[in-house]
């Protein structure tokens, strides 16, 4: 089977992403949206369709809170509905699906992890999935509708995952509700704190919180559908935190805490999903202005070497900037000698 | 008055940097150290010292809990002896130094605003402060011994910020030592979960959990040492994720409780000190192969923009990179059309 046309239901971030692609490989798409204008928005970036044939399947791709009246409202538009939804959480759309009466079979659960900072068909693009882990739970989901289903996320370009709901909600729970409930509640100690204090601010509050920045009406939809993942979390940080503040006293008991959290991170792993990666880092300081880093980049190049990450950091009242690149061993070496050779500031790789 | 000889006690990495910043002015620098290793290493960064005159002042740069045995073992090394700390909390050092009958005149509190993920002399390097914020506590402190503390931090490029140590450990507390906290208690969570859940961390997990890298027995001094302060943040933020674990059936709770993330985020000053600003975001999709980093900036400089951050991100498998540029709204747009002029894989800045 190949697919001619996918109804897609919500022409957000991610139903237009979807569609986009789609169309970038020739298919037919038909798309609404609640909001006329974000629906005439969609089309617009779609391009001109033509009269629309039966579906293959809907992309459920509206707020978690409309899927069920979604599908009843769905169930006519096509001889043989079938559904796929793209929610960041799965047990709670499963459980809606099913009360409308749609069989497990004919609705498969997805979660295309796409995020962006940003919402809306206007921040859409064809390639938002590429690579990207596209988590599907399979079980008892007809074979015609399971074909179709990886057919979409391969043309979209993302690697599928085959994972239980509740299995997906709960690493999701962990791996980003639990991220994200962190750093908003850190960030939002710092209201009301001097202004001189957040002059101090370094790298270590920044990276923490910027997820803080985060868009509330997404977020609490997802953390309110995916409560009962997230309450053995919560309280087992609690908890954590608890412990610490009544063991303040003890430097032992601080030191078996940050090293805890030492064995977590270690855990986390580097690029291309391999094994953690120990990366060295190399400190360049150059001057803050355009075409610094354009020149630090050709020396890379030069060097032959691949920078694997990098961070940028500034200081209050600094007119210079720090770069430290994130590289292997051996060419975190050979570029720093290349580096020192051509009189730039760099530092010893460590 | 100038500088002419500073003993410093303790040769990890800011009494080996603050060493080598003073001898590249020409600052006669004598070093000791517990560990006769440390201090020899510290000794050959230094180079040949010549034979030592009294020194101007002593700084202490070991460990928080060795200062007042340190302090009472230098009593005897100057005619006049004056000291100057560098302790990431300051209310516990000043009171060990006054427990020795040190007159607060003859101490100037400080604290150099430059940590990094690594220690010792080895990673020491004169222009570990540059442009760096340096706090002291100016009060009840001679004039002397004041004008000596701004020429050491001055020539060691930082900028002198003057504060109550009281109101230090309170500012520390809340944008460096609670961060470290929250990081820590977040990765430790992740101890156990399946390697497959964390093949899925994105961008989020590892941003909020990266300072959870950090050394144990460092971190275990300054927490215990500024526990004073950090009790109430710790209250505040258990209390915090408590509401939050009690309202998860509200979505109007959990929106409240990002919005105010949201506020407290956007109170972190972006760069020079300056109030934060709303960068505008580039995405372009790049190849994750040596060159492609220095062809992209190489395309900024040609479009004379100035980066102001970035962030390199990949997936689990993936062979591409989506690197995101922080730029002005002006330079964002600029460039953008730069980029698809020449073919690149960019997106609409946001």
């Amino acid at each position: 089977m190949t697919l001619s046309h996918v109804r897609i239901i919500g022409s957000g971030l991610i139903g237009t992403s979807i569609g986009l692609a789609l169309r970038a490989k020739g298919v037919e798409v038909s798309m609404a949206d609640i909001s006329p204008e974000a629906e005439k928005l969609a089309q617009d970036l779609m391009g001109p369709l033509p009269v629309a044939s039966d579906c293959d399947v809907i992309v459920i791709a509206s707020p978690i809170s409309t899927i069920s009246s979604v599908i009843k409202s769905e169930l006519g538009s096509s001889l043989k509905p079938r559904f796929i939804d793209i929610s960041s959480v799965k047990v709670n759309p499963q459980l809606q699906v099913l009360s409308t009466g749609v069989e497990k079979s004919d609705f498969l659960p997805s979660h295309p992890m796409a995020g962006r900072e940003v919402g809306g068909a206007e921040s859409a693009r064809a390639d938002l999935f590429q690579a990207r882990p596209w988590i599907i739970d399979s079980r008892e989901v007809s074979p015609e509708l399971l074909q179709i289903g990886i057919e979409l996320i391969e043309i979209c370009g993302a690697t599928v995952i085959d994972m239980p709901v509740d299995e997906h909600d709960k690493a999701v729970a962990l791996i980003s509700h639990l991220p994200q409930i962190m750093s908003s509640a850190l960030a939002s100690t710092l209201e009301g704190a001097p202004a001189q204090w957040l002059d101090l601010a370094g790298g270590g509050l920044r990276d923490t919180t910027r997820i803080a920045a985060s868009s509330p009406t997404l977020w609490r939809e997802i953390i309110a559908a995916n409560s009962q993942a997230l309450v053995p979390l919560l309280s087992r940080v609690i908890e954590n935190l608890q412990d610490l503040a009544s063991s303040l006293n003890s430097q032992s008991a601080i030191e078996e805490f940050i090293q805890s959290g030492n064995r977590g991170r270690s855990m986390i792993p580097g690029k291309h999903g391999g094994v953690a990666r120990n990366y060295t880092y190399l400190p360049v300081v150059i001057e803050d202005k355009p075409g610094q880093l354009a020149a630090l980049f050709d020396e890379c190049a030069a060097a032959q070497v691949n920078v694997e990450d990098l961070a940028i950091e500034h200081s209050p009242e600094q007119f210079t900037g720090l770069i430290t690149l994130a590289l292997s061993q051996s060419d975190a070496t050979k570029l720093y000698q290349h580096l020192i050779a051509a009189g730039w500031s760099a530092h010893s790789p460590r």
